[in-house]
């Protein structure tokens, strides 16, 4: 049973779990630490945790489950803070986008420790300790990626877990879980990142005609180049090579329609185009997002 | 004065004009047609125009604008159909997403008529004569391409009626227009039906498992690439040359992040990471997008 849960980083990840454990499982007691001041008092006056401690020390005292919500690049750092004040008993898990290295990470700061990583592929394009909110891993997946030696009963029991914050839970191998993500997630950032960067240094187009005109398309990708920049360079330096085999495969695709382009291939335009529609029905069927269109934006 | 208007394609677009006329500008009198029967039949039970006609050269008989709201590559097709039934004090419009190419076509099937090519950027990934919507155009911008030779009195006819229906318009050339496009909405689109496809094609993830773990990103692509395929073939096919430029650009751009998360280059990928953020503001701030943090997604 988990009584006690200690979020170390309070960021929009860490505030959520506060604040979702504040309503889904009131029973659990929640203790919050971060680096920087700014962030604690923020997350003391939004109550996030029930209590935001000084200390990552004193934070984790009496944790039955410890979650680290920092960057990958910042978990190491952070799991040596707490190697000795973490009880023994204690699960120790993350919420990192990456978790090949996160678990080596934690491993190798933690040693005997029982350590459970996790990602809950959830978030917004927000950050900080004003962001958060108790509805972000409803209808989310998270995934857990324990060790081959991790104890069963540990990784049940952050399963409940995620479970009683409405999330669903798939355990798969941390190797898999990079490839996946790389795909559904890292590859969209950064070629996201890539065609804001592209159209915002035209010298022939303007920054404001680039903004006046993006409701063509441009403006989605506005939206996911607005997360939170340490986080994703830390991601993509940490997920290396998936990234690198996933981006081989994207950039020979765009190679393909990039010629079928210059010598009007129409039809092969055509059949990618009309395939790719299928894919968001079926993402809409999982409830992976809104049905309604352009997002339900408001008209 | 414009107090006719003939609609030649139902579809999102046409329907859209239909309808805000409808609501802005109830004393037009609005005339449709579309190739499809089954088009014209939903258009009648949905009244997106006062009169649905039988053949285009009905429809636009009594026009002071036609407007043209097929694919691209239809548009010279459509253009001939009407030739000789267009009254020669009509303006010829129309709302394809290429200008150069779409001016010259309307010129080619239209010689001595008055020709105000334009283009509302404003669209859902939905198609069809059930998925337009009176509010389409509002807070959006259309940008008129006027050839050098048009009357000012026509261009000036033509911004009235956009902004009658919520629009606000810009004047540009066509050239100008093409390069601005490919970088907001065309290459947006290439890139989103590109990495959706890239995505349901592998071997090692599998289609669940990408749509599952979508909401990390990839489910806002998957909504540009359910976009129309036959508009946005035609749209590739017609505006070649500044779509190739802009993913000349586009390529080098990424190869370059590409190489510095292989060297392990952090501050390269945290500069740029930074930097596009604030393009989002300026979205936002600009009316071109929801505040809301995930476009307001209900969560």
């Amino acid at each position: 049973m988990i009584e006690n849960v200690a979020i170390i980083g309070l960021g929009l990840l860490g505030g959520s779990i506060g604040l979702a454990i504040k309503e889904h499982a009131e029973a659990i007691h929640t203790t919050g630490f971060d680096l920087d001041p700014q962030v604690r008092e923020a997350a003391a006056r939004r109550g996030l945790v029930d209590q935001v401690c000084d200390t990552a020390t004193e934070a984790v005292a009496k944790a039955d489950l410890v979650i680290l919500c920092v960057p990958v690049g910042a978990m190491e750092d952070a799991a040596r803070d707490i190697a000795d004040a973490v009880p023994e008993s204690a699960i120790v898990s993350d919420v990192g986008s990456s978790k090949q290295n996160v678990g080596k990470a934690l491993a190798a700061a933690l040693p005997g420790r029982t350590i459970i990583p996790a990602h809950p592929v959830a978030g917004t394009e927000q950050s900080g300790p004003e962001a958060g909110f108790a509805t972000l891993f409803e209808n989310r997946w998270c995934i857990l990626t324990p060790p081959k030696e991790a104890d069963p009963q540990a990784v049940e029991s952050l399963s409940r877990f995620w479970r009683s914050l409405g999330a669903k839970v798939e355990v798969m191998d941390a190797e898999h879980h990079d490839l996946v993500l790389a795909v559904t997630s890292h590859i969209p950032h950064l070629i996201a990142y890539t065609i804001v960067g592209t159209a915002s240094d035209l010298e022939d187009v303007t920054r404001s005609e680039v903004i006046k005109y993006s409701a063509g398309g441009f403006r989605d990708f506005t939206r996911i180049a607005a997360s939170d920049p340490v986080m994703w360079r830390d991601v993509f330096l940490s997920n290396k090579n998936a990234v690198l085999e996933m981006l081989g495969r994207f950039t020979e695709d765009l190679t393909a329609l990039q010629r079928a382009i210059r010598s009007g291939d129409g039809e092969t335009l055509h059949e990618l185009f009309s395939r790719t529609r299928a894919i968001r029905r079926q993402v809409i069927e999982e409830g992976q997002d809104d049905a309604a269109p352009d997002f339900g934006r408001d008209h």
